[in-house]
């Protein structure tokens, strides 16, 4: 009953990559909000078991990508698949942004953040980012809103 | 650019409500996620000019009402006057949740939480909540996907 009240949260589906040295990796994530007006901050929630969840404590920067509404296939490939066996970018183009974070170019927009705290949320840990850069890509393109049949 | 980047995040209308002592109020607010799974955990960020920001400081409870697709007027009543000045209550019909937080029973679904951490962030208060019940009262209705056009 609750897990069913839970889908009448509104979420979107986004892609959040890190970078760590020469490593690149990206996680499919909907717990993302803004948090703060001045500065301007979002936070996601990520479970400790993610790769990414390491990551992003090890370089502290991250960026988030926002996924159209078509894109539930790029949404399943950063989703199923854990970045410590297999390179989640292998065939795809991305650009490096300020903090060195990967872009998809094909995103509707992307925030390149900085990591400025960290808090543990029962078995998650929200990461709260403030952004270096906000961009639109595709403003002809609508974000994607997270339903579970989609995905599950 | 910036401001209209952060439009491409995809958030939810909700109507976060508290009870401190006899008095009730309400706030609409839509930098609401789910942030845990166990414990089911949300969060909601909130302003500290904000009324219902002292009342569930003084409280340690509170409730997310998910607004429907068709409440934009619901959402611009608990949006626009502060419960300083104004009873938004006032001829309103609402539950009393368990927590003591006032539930619309128009509402798609509702959270109602205890207070189990804040945390700042930037000008804004992150309030992170454990759900007490989680309660879809019209399955039939589709929750609202926050617009700018529709508020502002």
């Amino acid at each position: 009953m609750q897990d069913i009240a839970f889908q009448s949260l509104v979420h979107g589906v986004y892609v959040v990559t890190t970078r760590s040295g020469d490593r690149v990796n990206g996680m499919t994530a909907s717990w993302v909000s803004q948090v703060s007006l001045k500065p301007l901050l979002l936070m996601v929630s990520i479970a400790p078991t993610r790769y990414t969840h390491d990551l992003i404590k090890a370089s502290r920067v991250f960026a988030i990508n926002v996924l159209t509404a078509a894109q539930v296939d790029l949404g399943k490939r950063f989703g199923l698949a854990s970045g410590r066996r297999v390179d989640k970018f292998a065939g795809l183009h991305y650009i490096t942004a300020a903090t060195g974070s990967p872009i998809l170019p094909q995103a509707r927009a992307y925030f390149d953040l900085n990591l400025i705290a960290t808090h543990t949320a029962g078995d998650h840990t929200i990461f709260v980012g403030e952004v270096v850069e906000a961009k639109i890509l595709h403003s002809e393109e609508l974000s994607q809103v997270f339903s579970y049949e989609k995905y599950f």
